[in-house]
This record gives C-alpha cells, structure tokens and sequence, in this order.
C-alpha cells in the first residue's frame, strides 16, 4: 500500500509498504480521507517527545472496514471514524502512562490502510462527508473535552475562544453554540477568520493584533465566566485579567510557549480556575459523536489535498493559513 | 473602651474611643482575645487596597456577648467568635463586590468592644480555649475553604503543604489531617518548624531553603494529588513539576508575587489544575466550626501579648519567627 512515511526529521516520502497480518481484535479499514493536525508537523519538524523513525504519521480518519480478524463480520463494509485515543486508561480525570495518539508510534492514517482494534471504530456519522468525518477525531475530541467536560459550559456562560481558525477552537465554537453558551467572542490575526467564525456563531470577534484587543472584549462583552485556550504565552495574563469572579480558564496548548510572570493576585482573589486538557478518553469521544449526531454539527474543512499533494497540505498548516481542517483525500 | 487605631501608613496607638450605639440586629461583644492575621501587618505598612484612616483594625475575636439591640436575649453572656466574612453574597464559588473583611472598613476586634450583626455570631467550641478560639476564624475558614472545599481533599490523596509555619498552612494541615489525606508533607525554612509540623501529624518534611527540595519530595513523596500553596513566586513552577496528574494546586496567597514563566505544557499535558481561592463562604465557616468541633481540632497558638504589647507582636509577626497564630489577650 501507499503510505505517508516520515524517515527522519524534516524527511517525508509518499512509498509503498507492505501491509502486516491483521492480529486478532483488529480490523483493516481502507482510508477514504485523513486530516492533519499541529501534531503532524511538529513531528515531522523533529519537534515533539519520543519521535520513532520510520513512522507514518496521521491521527484522523474515515474509512471503510475491509477486513476483521474477529467474530464481529457485521463491520465488514461499514463507514467508520477511528477514536485515535489509545490506552487512555480508567481514570476519566486523565490519560494513564501508556497513552498515545494514533499515527507514532502505531502507524497512522497518511496511508491507504489502516490495521486498529475494534474497539477503535465507531460509525461516520451519515449526515457528515468522508472529509467532514475525517476532519472531526482528534481535534473534535479535544475541544468537546475542553469546552463540555473540564470547561462545563453553561447556557449562562460568556465565552472567549482565543485564535479561531484552528481545528480545536473552531470545534470549540460549533459545539459550545449546539449545547449553549450566553455570549461567545473569538479573536483572531485575521479580520476574515473573525467573519466567518460571526457567520459560524460567534457574537463577537477581535482582532488579537490590535494592541487594545483585551479592552475591545471588556466594553462588548464585559468579563468572560469561560476561557478556551490554546496559545498561553504573553496574552494569557490577559485572559486572567478578563475572567469574571469564578471564571475558569481551560488550556489545550501553548502555541506560545510559557506564561512571563503569571498574574497570581488575580487568580486567588477572583477564585479563579485555570483547568489543564488534553485530548480526550473514550467517554468524550463517545460523548462527543453523540453531540455531533444531536445537534448535526458539521466539522469546518479548510482545504482537501489529494494524498500526493501532502508537501502543499502541510506547508498551508505550517503557514497558519487554514480556517478548519486541512483534508487528504486518499481514495474513492 | 480602647482600641488600637491605625491613623495613618505605619502609626498604630492605643487610644480611648467612644463607642457608637447598637444598631437594631447588632451585638455588643467584649472581647476577651484577637488574633493577628498577615492581613493586618500589610494595611498597616499601607501595602493593601483601599486602606481608610483612621482603622480598627483584627479580623479574628472571642469574646461574651454583653448588649443586643434585637430580640434575641439568649445570646446575652454567651462565647462567641466572629464570623470575619461579610457579604459574601448568594454564589458559593466566590464572594460578591461586596464583600468585605471585619476589621477595615468595618472597626475590627483589636479593642475592647466589637459592635457586630447577630449573623455573624457563633458559639465559641467549649473544648477551646478563649486564644484558641480567638485563633480560629479567618486562617481556619480559608485554610478549610482550600483542603476540603476547593481541594476536595480526600483519603486517597497525596498532600503537600508549603510554608509551615503561617497559619493557614498550619489549619490546612490540622483539617487535612483530620478529614483524611494518605501522605502530607510540608516544606518551611526553619528546622524545627518542620519538627513540630512532624509532631502535628505530618508525613514528611522539607526545608525549602535546600536547593534539592523538590527533589527530595519527589524522592520521598513521589508526586502530590493535592497541593495548598500561598506563596506562588519562582518555587511554583516546583510545584507544577511535582504534581501528579491530573493534580490540584489550591492557591490562597502570593507572599513571594507572580510567577516567572509559569509551565503551561506540564499543566495541560497531565491536566492539572490551578485552583485559586481566598477567605471561605458563610457556609464553609459553619462547616469549618463543625469539623472543629467533631474532630476536636485546636489552633496552634503560638504566642499570646496583652493589647498594650502590639507592637511586639506586630514586630513577630513581621519577622515570620512564628508557629501558629499570634494572639492578643484583651481582657479577663
């Protein structure tokens, strides 16, 4: 089969791999469409723990189930997404020591195949495309997780969503608009990903490279009661500043890097809650794919990419281009 | 009566003061002890905000109900001690705008006479004494706030606490003891604080003057479930490193201020929390007083000066020699 392979930092090949045997409990799924995550690059960049050369990369797919080494022949022919959450482990709270992602260190989803336990697979949602379905695991789970679980949002809430356009934060925006939020406001670097985040839902949008965006928030919304973050950095003694008493900040990342001088005095005082997440278990997933067939929630593709065209696809992710999912199409 | 009056930024006398008449729902209560909280040393040195002159200043009192102006007589020669909290408001997970702290703006209980609302009365528990008692009320709130409230403290838990020594650090180890936490460690700079912490019913102890105290945690302790932190400043980022996941870190204080460049990967990756909390709600002071009560806990003292000795006390306080609560006996 045609695999994405990363053969050491910086280098990926499109090459033909053989395929292993299908162990017992797994199903081979036919690839029809994979997505791509900051993850993919940052691995690809050799900036990420534990790299294993070859790999092949890819935490999201949809495919067709091919075959089963199992009494479970039903699957045969079905469309099926992959929760890419593997070994999570029993405590909802979080991930146990032998978590890992789908696509390194087990193969992934850049590829034409795909060989995973069966407890993996769970139907496509038939009101969503290959590219829709493909687009919604990993990024879809995390925000779920983020905004319903450890964000608990609340139809009273008022919502910031920093840096709409990726994955996360846009799923973040769909699913706290489905299960309700009072007021959500986003901020972008770019006025076009504002308007179309207002025509996704949002009631506010601000420009983060205006030197007043945190003040523009202030006078139309007031304070927030929750905060979706995936930047940290500097501007997030901003997002402290802008909680309301109780507030709780929920943080998936730190494009950004660390917090210079963290503003403590804010956070004891106004009670406030800054609630790391990551990903997500098999409950979330579960829940969240409840929460898209619910409510119909449509994932945001950006772009589609043929498989060969990966060196693009990627280039546009490391631009910071994208407005949602950038999609490969990997067959019929 | 006499009270000790804060006319301006480091002028405190002991002077004669009228005292105002009863208003209807108010209790007259003299005091028989007051303990000094950090509180009072920084409004003192005008580092607190909105400081007005001049103050009564004493958030923390025992005393005998003498006059009410209400229907409730019964209270009249009653123990008592003072709720410090007021206007909390109706939302458990923080205190209104409202809210203030007896003892500035309200006249607090370094005096002989307290003119304070019925609501704020409590019996004082029998099995303490009137210093103890007189210990009890703002550090015990905001330490029990901390463990059992936003802590959640339970018997499955690794506890750390930093700063032995404070009173708050000390109430969250007598709670934390009491209620049920499976190992508790505490750091402080001073050898025989550790040791009497020790003999309080501390696991481990640690000086954080060593540069290899983290380290020397990790390699007794392991990780920490649960940490109670009023210091914040540099060493935090020890703290982040020394949580296990999906840690709590409760934060009522920043004696050392912000964080230099806090860890944010740590803190979603093993989805840690940053709790911040301060004083407790009317409902965590009754729950407080009744876990007191049940479990027969007494206040450290760690010294006791009449009320014309203030400035010494006052001189410990700011020098940190203490273990336990500094009190000031007022009267027979």
């Amino acid at each position: 089969m045609k695999a994405l392979v990363l053969r050491s930092a910086g280098h990926v090949s499109l090459d033909d791999i053989e395929q292993e045997p299908i162990p017992p409990g797994y199903a081979r799924v036919r690839l029809l469409a994979a997505a791509l995550n900051h993850r993919d690059v940052w691995i690809i960049e050799g900036k990420y723990a534990k790299i294993r050369y070859p790999s092949i990369l890819g935490s999201d797919g949809c495919g067709i189930v091919e075959e089963v080494n199992d009494s479970e022949r039903g699957l045969i022919g079905q469309r099926v997404i992959i929760n890419p959450n593997q070994h999570w482990g029993g405590d909802e709270r979080v991930q146990s020591a032998d978590y890992t992602i789908l696509g390194m260190p087990s193969p992934g989803t850049f590829a034409e195949y795909i060989t995973v336990p069966l407890d993996r697979l769970h139907p496509a949602p038939a009101h969503l495309s290959d590219e829709e379905a493909a687009a919604l695991p990993l990024a879809g789970v995390t925000a779920y997780r983020a905004i319903a679980v450890q964000g608990n949002v609340r139809s009273s809430d008022t919502l910031l969503i920093s840096g709409i356009g990726g994955g996360v934060a846009l799923f973040a925006l769909v699913f706290a608009r489905a299960l309700g939020a009072r007021t959500i406001a986003v901020t972008s670097g770019a006025p076009w990903k504002l308007e179309r985040a207002i025509a996704l839902g949002a009631d506010h949008g601000v420009l983060y490279t205006e030197p007043t965006w945190a003040d523009a928030l202030r006078r139309r919304v007031g304070g927030f009661d929750l905060i979706v973050d995936g930047s940290a950095g500097e501007p997030f003694n901003q997002l402290v500043a802008l909680s309301n008493p109780a507030g709780r900040i929920v943080l998936y990342g730190a494009t950004l890097g660390g917090v210079p001088m963290l503003d403590v005095h804010r956070i004891f005082w106004r009670q406030l809650r800054i609630i790391g997440t990551t990903m997500g278990s098999d409950r979330d997933f579960a829940a969240m794919l409840a929460a898209v067939e619910q409510h119909r929630i449509r994932p945001v593709v950006d772009s589609v990419f043929l498989l060969s065209e990966y060196a693009e696809a990627f280039e546009r992710m490391r631009k910071g281009e994208q407005f949602g999912k950038i999609v490969l199409r990997i067959s019929a």
